[in-house]
């Protein structure tokens, strides 16, 4: 099959070998795949990963269990053991033998093929389009903040940062009810959430006022910065961005404020393909281009365009 | 009265103008005063603060309502306006308009005397000693973590620093009922809580495991990398020391183990005074020296040498 490789020096699409089935897998025909600002940090190093890039995907069934095959599907990333005390608590996303699909050690989605734990897959209801439902993971994603850290109508919210991750944050927390401002730099992709209610700030408008709810989705230090300072006293700062290099900090605000930070990453997907299904967050205008697998090398170079958001990659 | 002054510039015991009172003040004849070392950082310029150091003390009310007059007081360090949103809501402490005795503001207790609000002044027990009164303020920081983070006698815990807070938190979260391991780099120090029954480790013998709760309180770069380190996935990282410099950091750990971390800063006085009267914390092994306010840029110097733990100012 056709794939795309990071060994560690280059990226380049190649042909590997179809990912031959363990016990309890499925491997799946990739229709769509998506790029992640972390597939471009594995390329900078982060994780140390070599292997087939991608995690973000919607597919068909090829081979596995009889009553999977055909359907159409979307899949958690994170492979648990299953047997673990994290596993066994419900914690299977922090299991610590777990394996990462295109981020450790399992090879991922922007190919032909995936191989993918049958636990871990999702069906995809008929109504969400593929261009949809490629969305569930990062989605998802956003969603793991409503199960960390508790949002009513009364709580305001700042999100910090118009890339894709911050526009998905930005939709669920309004989603759920909360008083969101979504601060960026890109009025155009701030459009996309006014055209769903959301209030919206460029950087030179944004009139900083403490919030009760912070959502860091910058993933630069000067982001985190401002985030701190806009995080009321005994608020919460979410931090959504993974970025691969240190950052200078300046800790003191966050203990005078007794402020509670609390890191956020891979999420449930149900609640995202119900979003999906009734259309409650605007994914279709986040998508920036969709090239052929062939072309992923394109895709990857377009998709760390600054005001570029999602690159879809047909794998088909 | 003779009080010790920080002018921005130098540091001198000096005649200093007997404060006079506001409305809802007391004067307090100060007997001992703790040295903190957040009294160490306002001398390297944390929080730009001029004026009398000091927010640690045990005295007897000299001037102020009737009825509080004679008695034996110590002080919560938080003067809040009373009115706002914040004090509205419980959070005196975190009062945007406060002053901070000795911290910002509000001149301190490292003198004869100090005014402090009526509202902040906890009576003290007859069968608590000046010695061990004069810790409630940092054993109420302490007692902080218990207000804001949930302990069970499930809860595996590591403290990390036998400074003078470490060993006082060390103590709380045991006195909680928590399985705690202390850290640190002085047997000497770490004997005190061992004495009380509570594990601990110095660096080199440490086998490191990971924590539901850790607490760090080394204040240094080095020291909240181990804790974010030995923090478990789903985690809570508590942030006890306040430091004036930035540090470097490198945040993605926190978000893959999806980390809590909790600043924390004062506490509340009475579960501290219930503890000192019933000598389930031992603060009186904790006291490296006692000094007379005469002597104080002695005792400020004592207190800034590696191994020493609390130095206390006698006042009379």
């Amino acid at each position: 099959m056709r794939a795309l490789l990071w060994d560690g020096a280059a990226i380049q699409v190649v042909d590997h070998p179809t990912p031959t089935l363990g016990a309890g897998m499925a491997l799946v025909r990739v229709h769509l795949a998506g790029i992640c600002n972390t597939d471009l940090e594995i390329t900078r190093g982060y994780m140390g990963f070599r292997g087939v890039l991608g995690h973000e995907f919607v597919g068909v069934v090829d081979d596995g269990p009889p009553e999977w095959r055909g359907l159409r599907v979307v899949g958690e990333i994170n492979f648990a053991c299953g047997a673990c005390e994290y596993c066994s608590s419900g914690l299977q996303r922090h299991c610590p033998q777990r394996q990462v699909m295109g981020i450790l050690n399992a090879d991922g989605a922007l190919a032909q093929m995936v191989a993918v734990p049958i636990v871990n897959l999702h069906r995809v209801p008929q109504d969400i389009a593929d261009e949809a439902a490629v969305f569930t993971e990062p989605l998802a994603a956003a969603f793991e903040i409503l199960a960390q850290v508790q949002v009513t109508a009364e709580t305001s919210c700042v999100v910090l940062g118009d890339g894709k991750l911050g526009l998905l944050v930005a939709q669920a927390l309004h989603h759920a009810g909360a008083q969101v401002l979504a601060v960026g730099k890109h009025p155009a992709k701030l459009a996309i959430l006014q055209q769903r209610g959301i209030r919206t700030a460029t950087i030179p408008q944004w009139k900083r006022e403490p919030a009760d709810l912070v959502v860091e989705a910058t993933g630069s230090g000067a982001g985190l910065a401002e985030a701190i300072a806009v995080t009321r006293p005994r608020g919460t700062l979410v931090l959504k961005s993974t970025v691969a290099d240190s950052i200078q900090l300046h800790l003191a605000p966050l203990i005078i404020n007794e402020i509670t930070v609390v890191g956020s990453r891979c999420g449930p997907f149900e609640p995202a393909l119900r979003a999906l299904k009734t259309d409650s967050i605007n994914v279709r205008s986040m998508i920036s281009g969709q090239c052929a697998l062939a072309d992923a090398i394109d895709a990857l170079r377009l998709a760390a365009t600054p005001g570029t958001l999602k690159i879809l990659v047909d794998c088909q």
